[in-house]
């Protein structure tokens, strides 16, 4: 079958042909080379935030970036001098005034924000460089990074915007006039009028939008543009600045921070959602494309994509919470040592967080995790389905850890390795604590680290340096002397060394192996050809036992994690049983479908849990 | 153990007793009921959006909710009018000017925007009622379904504000004049006076908030007090035009939509997250609360709120996918049809999807909905952990559906119940096909039928009502002629009708059943009391046989989901094998041994899956 066309797809393409027939509208000619662009260009083009890219109409056609430039230029700007040093010199309140104004600030002559010209060419002096050369190259860089691919000036338009620039030039020297400018404005005025001349496709656009919806690292290329605490000043001033006197009308019929040019395109974003770039040539009496404005209104409408849309508190960040009663490692232990962690493994609360952690979310999880139960021992908390942390999730957590650890409880995590902000955020705000967290690589293990420790407490762990005899094995109880004489003159003494492989995937069964000194675990490969530790054994435990009843090749490996005494019951031993010892058999049997029945209905309850 | 002090508590004890040392400002005295406000009063009130109140200082003092209460009115308006009537009133645009400024637009007379005084005593015009009295009364209910509490007017305050109120009626003639008003302004100022003079506390802010940041419903009392869809264009005012001449800051500093009154309230939203309620009389120039001010801007910088916090694309929309191929329902099959499912199986993927769909998640699903693979006939959507959607998700997914019906494969849906929204959609998008979607109301459902469906197709599938013989039955497989007459000489015949229970929980066992003809269920009760299908069984299959190794009382119910032949071995008789046919026992157990172990296998792997 073919793959059936996208939703998406086709909504643009309905909204495409729709608003073809709006001829509305001037093409601007306050520069000559702007009025080349055949008025009936029309592209849309919208990326979601991890990079897939729905185009419809003319999405690679050229044309010249315009204002567009202005608010990644800004963000050079926070990059290159820090935020402070920026806002010393730029301002970020509407004017209300028209694009080319020279809306200075009584007094202090600070441009009113970094969307009008006069605060556009202010935030190019504060690019890196020195002169214009350098400048641009810089400009033209980090826009690219944007867009996902090398960009380059449009020579004709950059000549005839500098020809033309005399009102440009006016702002300039009143910058200079304020010492807002620090130097002879010329440099800066020409790399100006360059960034205004760079030239994109609609498809740039939208890629470059998705590129700030995504926190600011091209959802395509995966390369940083600009920093993520930035984005949140950028998205500010085109939020509140960026569609010039219709501010307040688009915050409430759209609601997605903007920008537009006089070239004809627009550029907008919906924050960790998606960027849409929309190309047509024809504007408005403000200077804003009259098809790209009726464009980004129709897919608000069509779509809900206000960004006041107000999402449910994401409760799911609780992607399933249970204690050590419920849950438990893959180590296989002793009937005692399960009864005492089913009666008291409330004592150990297990929570496993999901998704992007936020302010919203983390104190949610985080009041899970403090509520208040005489029995909690510890908490156990998994991190393998995180995606994100912001610094506010950090800081929750890093206070919640630390109210837990100060009235003598423990606290496990796990996965954290890729969330180094956690860490680092502990270190500051619990100093004198953090090294009490105990930090795991896996699940399974700081579960069972968390059963030794309370099965230490009730003073019931075995220690597995202690030996045990073959009339403590699970598998054999109820057999009396006389059949474990039997089965003992069948058994086969046989020890390994650390690290020893006892059965290897694919071999033939050698028979079944009883645990008397040690520990061992059992490891399959994963698809992925992760190895993952499926179960571990302590004495009295037995292995391979399913080798003597299918006669399969073994499933799984089995190596002693420290040396191990066994003793071994080979297949033909078992078989010759039949006739030696049948009740031996049958008990031996009867056992193990016991056991097995009982894995088998906690790994059911543990799925019943998982899927209700 | 005495519960830990949550983290966000400690913080805000720590900037209430930090901004406490700032006395700048001056309590307003316009009117003179607000000069007998103490200076001193400082509450912060911080609700999240699930309805968690952590609250500091003077929270409980009661004082006039003035200006704070234009956007609520503002919303009442919509729901009273509708959306278009109010717009054709009151405009969206910040005005830059002071908010007693008449700021009507040219020409139409239109009010700027509903947070300044002309454009909110339009907003109160247009609340149903008629008189004051009745216009009053709605206000105040309404305020008190966002409180969560009920409110009253503070009748002198309101006589101090009616009494000096010039400007306002000065600005109630001149919308008479523009016909914004259409009747005498006097019943309509005399409702404003009233709505600016109810009575609030800090907490009742917090709590207001937390309603808007919650869609509209009060989250501790679940009480809706005004349409999510409104709650969109509330914010929007709020955000553009709710701080009057600093709407520019705040966005870049604080980025919370927020509106302020002259008492000293402000009131923040941050959607979907949490609202914020501050209460200080010492205001600014402009008329905000300067503790106010800094409390907001200093919980978005300690919390990192901004609402341009750029959120990750929540790819974790996707709790999991899966084939039939790795996921069966709880039938138990013969190992034929459960070869054939493993071989076939990823012609039925499984998408359990989770969270709240908006247009990104919504979006992302679809894309892995529609993923082409020409070997799938059939996509099955588990909906059991959505906690949202909007009706842009319902769009997307009603559209991705459609396309992939079209091509002739199938759409099944899992507990969708909870969002009659997606059925309406679906009825309105696809008309004609919508109906061949399956709707199921649990998953175990919804994969047997996808599976039966596929076992047509591979004409495999054993119809339940054609009988078969012991020696079809799966546990005693290998069994010789001579072992089978033994068995069958042993087994009793017995029959039950469709509903009839076979064997119920906590009953004794009697025997082991092997299942001839017709079809039969597993069950247990939840612990939310719910009974839930554990295992469907066909014929060859038995059920039971636990009670013949361990003695120990049933687990499950099994009923018969049609009339059903059975052959039971009794408990005494399995016992008897013991003498009677050592060797027929020992077969019996090493098949179960082996069923269990495959069953338990497929339980791991699947819990493997879920937790990699």
């Amino acid at each position: 079958m073919s793959a059936p066309v996208p939703p998406i797809q086709k909504i643009l393409e309905s909204l495409h042909s729709e608003l073809l027939e709006n001829r509305d509208g001037e093409v601007a000619t306050y520069i000559p080379e702007l009025g080349k662009a055949d008025p009936e260009w029309f592209g849309i083009c919208l990326v979601t935030a991890d990079g897939q890219v729905y185009q419809v109409g003319e999405c690679d056609q050229s044309f010249t970036i315009q204002s567009i430039s202005k608010p990644f230029v800004y963000g050079i700007a926070l990059e290159d001098r820090g935020k402070e040093a920026v806002l010393e010199k730029i301002w970020m309140e509407p004017s209300g005034e028209a694009f080319n104004a020279i809306s200075l600030r009584p007094g202090t002559g600070k441009p009113e924000n970094p969307m009008i010209n006069a605060g556009a060419i202010t935030a190019t002096s504060l690019v890196n460089g020195g002169d214009t050369d350098s400048m641009i190259r810089r400009i033209v860089r980090v826009l690219g990074i944007h867009a996902g691919r090398p960009l380059s000036v449009d020579e004709s338009v950059y000549r005839s915007e500098s020809e033309t620039g005399h009102r440009n030039r006016a702002i300039g020297y009143m910058l200079r006039n304020f010492e807002i400018l620090e130097e002879d404005p010329k440099a800066c005025l020409e790399a100006y009028f360059m960034q205004c001349s760079i030239s994109v496709t609609c498809r740039d656009l939208g890629m470059m939008a998705a590129t700030l919806a995504n926190g600011g690292v091209n959802p395509c290329t995966g390369e940083r543009a600009v920093s993520r605490d930035y984005v949140e000043n950028i998205l500010s001033v085109m939020g509140s600045c960026g569609m010039y006197d219709a501010a307040g009308e688009w915050v409430y019929n759209v609601g997605m921070p903007a920008k537009s040019g006089v070239s004809g395109g627009i550029l907008a974003v919906l924050p960790g959602q998606l960027g849409i770039g929309v190309f047509s040539p024809r504007l408005d009496p403000c200077g804003n494309s009259v098809r790209g404005i009726e464009t980004c209104r129709e897919i608000t409408r069509k779509f809900g994509l206000h960004i006041f849309q107000v999402p449910r508190l994401a409760t799911e960040v609780i992607r399933r919470t249970g204690s050590l009663a419920r849950t438990r490692s893959s180590r296989l232990r002793s009937a005692v040592e399960m009864e005492a962690l089913r009666q008291a493994g409330d004592a150990i609360r297990i929570l496993e967080l999901q998704g992007d952690l936020n302010f919203g979310t983390a104190e949610f999880a985080s009041r899970e995790f403090m509520r208040a139960d005489d029995r909690i021992r510890e908490m156990v908390l998994d991190f393998s389905h995180v995606t994100g942390m912001n610094s506010s999730a950090a800081g929750v957590l890093a206070m919640a850890f630390g109210s837990w650890l100060e009235t003598g409880l423990r606290v496990s995590v796990c996965r954290c390795e890729r969330f180094p902000l956690l860490e680092e955020t502990l270190s500051r705000v619990i100093p004198d604590q953090w090294r009490k967290v105990g930090f795991f690589d896996d699940m399974p293990d700081a579960i069972e680290e968390a059963e030794n420790q309370l099965l230490e407490e009730l003073e019931l762990r075995q220690h597995s340096s202690e030996a045990v005899g073959i009339e403590d094995c699970q598998l054999l109880s109820g057999l009396n002397l006389e059949d474990l004489e039997t089965l003992g003159s069948l058994l086969k003494p046989i020890a390994f060394e650390e690290g020893e492989s006892v059965m290897k995937v694919g071999d033939d069964p050698d028979g079944m192996y009883f645990l008397m000194r040690g520990k061992a675990s059992a490891w399959i490969r994963t698809e992925a050809g992760r190895e993952r530790r499926v179960a571990t054994f302590s004495p009295g435990m037995n292995f391979g036992e399913m080798g003597l009843i299918n006669h399969s090749p073994r499933s799984a490996e089995v190596r002693a994690d420290s040396r191990i005494e066994t003793m071994m019951l080979p297949v033909e031993a078992f078989d010759r049983l039949e006739e030696l010892g049948p009740r031996l058999q049958v008990a031996i049997l009867s056992n193990l479908s016991a056991m097995l029945a009982d894995r088998l209905r906690e790994a059911n309850e543990e799925l019943a849990q998982i899927h209700s």
